[in-house]
């Protein structure tokens, strides 16, 4: 299955998409969150479809996506994960994961803006694979963590270099910021991706790639990264790992390159959809 | 006012603490969560509790207490935010405060147990003066900072020391862990604290006092925090902010002193109570 969510900002509706065409199931009852996941959400919404499928009302075309989930109770990223990008920013390859958190309130929907945080000058992008837990994960060992996995999303992990690395204490400073968690279009459940450790991604800005990585690359693969965050925190039904990014960051060009007002990012992973986001400077509200 | 929430583990119900009395108002409605503090919940239950205040039901001493708020988007905390503190642990005093995040699956009760996590050897103690945050908050001004401040509470940071220093990555690996959030007894409302920039905090361990500390000693003072953390991500209401411990961490001792099950540790904080947890092993369930 691929789930969507869609309508307007915090007002989200809940779907599917069937064949590329996105379908309204919001007579399902509740919300992509917490208790979907832990109240084995989607075997049972797999049924309604079954049920319901003649009867589909289809979402019109050009209504924006939300995250295809609600607000987790957190979104756990690893760093450094990919060789390439552990060089691009001249880091030693990790020993083991390295754990940081985001802000659940950076999250938005896969074609939303990125807004540029006031006075920053280093907002870059990352592309990465991220995995949705479906079952709450405590000491889960690694020959167990698929069971603990609800499905996959694209996110872009964007990141602010300077709140990131220069202005003391942890990465999470820059990572947490508005808008910095763009996240879908789609879930896609783990019956949808045939090789998880043979997933393309890539990222574009204004038309030229400037990511393209795979997830065979990844140092330290999915149920192991489960296992492994799953020793230092419980992890909840919804929550989010961002499994890191491939090489091609603004930080690792020479001189760094970083978005500004007007930049469109593209992003893709392979089974797991295409996202837009046009950069655009903070206004007061 | 002060607010409790009392009852069985994630099925606590809300009351308020009048002259060291806890009463139920759960009458009122809801919980004590976003929701709450957002639609103006603070001034609401108060009407409540002037027009209830003769048949208010006292909630039966002994009661379990949970902490006294809901689980909150985000528990941002300081680092090294006290002088003596940063010393004894051999770092730097910052230029500018340090960020990290704390798994919200970290939060129970003032007088649950700490359990030691699996392996673990470092298991050490840390009272916080916390913040409550009553209104969103984005990019506010130090000047207006307390208007998004609904009240404070007691906080035992409890910290794993290698999995925060030595294991790799950001200090969140080893603050998240079950039960490492011990929050309350009550949420005391800004009224109630006469002098924030004067608090007193203690913390001690099987009866000697090891930590003594007072928030005149903040390097960085509560609206300066609310405010600039507010620059790098969206507060909600019932955030929860912890402002860093004063020096007699474990981690400061010569050699340094862990937790260990048996131990008993206690601690207060002028005006916002004293919570006591008692130091278990890991049991796989």
């Amino acid at each position: 299955m691929k789930l969507i969510r869609y309508g307007e900002p915090s007002r989200e509706k809940i779907g599917v998409q069937i064949e590329e065409k996105n379908y309204d199931v919001s007579a399902f009852g509740g919300d992509f969150n917490e208790q979907f996941f832990q109240e084995n959400g989607l075997a049972r919404l797999e049924e309604f479809i079954k049920a319901n499928k003649e009867t589909l009302v289809e979402v019109p075309e050009g209504t924006r996506l939300g995250s295809p989930i609600a607000r987790p109770s957190k979104i756990v990223c690893i760093g450094l994960n990919y060789r390439d990008h552990a060089e691009e920013t001249n880091a030693k390859i990790p020993a083991e994961p390295i754990i940081f958190m985001k802000s659940t309130t950076s999250m938005v929907g896969p074609n939303d803006a990125i807004v540029i945080p006031k006075g920053s000058t280093k907002t870059d992008w990352e592309v990465e694979f991220g995995i949705v837990i479906g079952k709450k994960a405590s000491y889960v060992e690694e020959t167990a963590a698929m069971d603990y996995v609800a499905g996959y999303v694209l996110h872009n992990d964007v990141s602010e270099r300077e709140y990131q690395l220069e202005r003391g204490g942890t990465w999470d400073k820059g990572k947490g910021c508005d808008t910095f968690a763009p996240i879908g279009p789609f879930l896609a459940t783990q019956d949808e991706i045939s090789d998880i450790n043979n997933v393309r991604l890539w990222l574009s800005v204004n038309g030229k790639v400037v990511q393209d990585g795979n997830t065979k690359n990844l140092i330290f693969k999915v149920p192991f990264i489960v296992s492994y965050i799953s020793q230092f925190m419980t992890l909840l039904p919804g929550d989010v790992i961002s499994t890191g990014t491939p090489a091609g960051v603004g930080l690792g060009f020479n001189p760094p390159v970083y978005l500004k007002p007007g930049d469109i990012v593209e992003l893709g992973a392979e089974g797991l959809g295409t996202s837009k986001q046009v950069v655009k400077a903070y206004e007061a509200h």
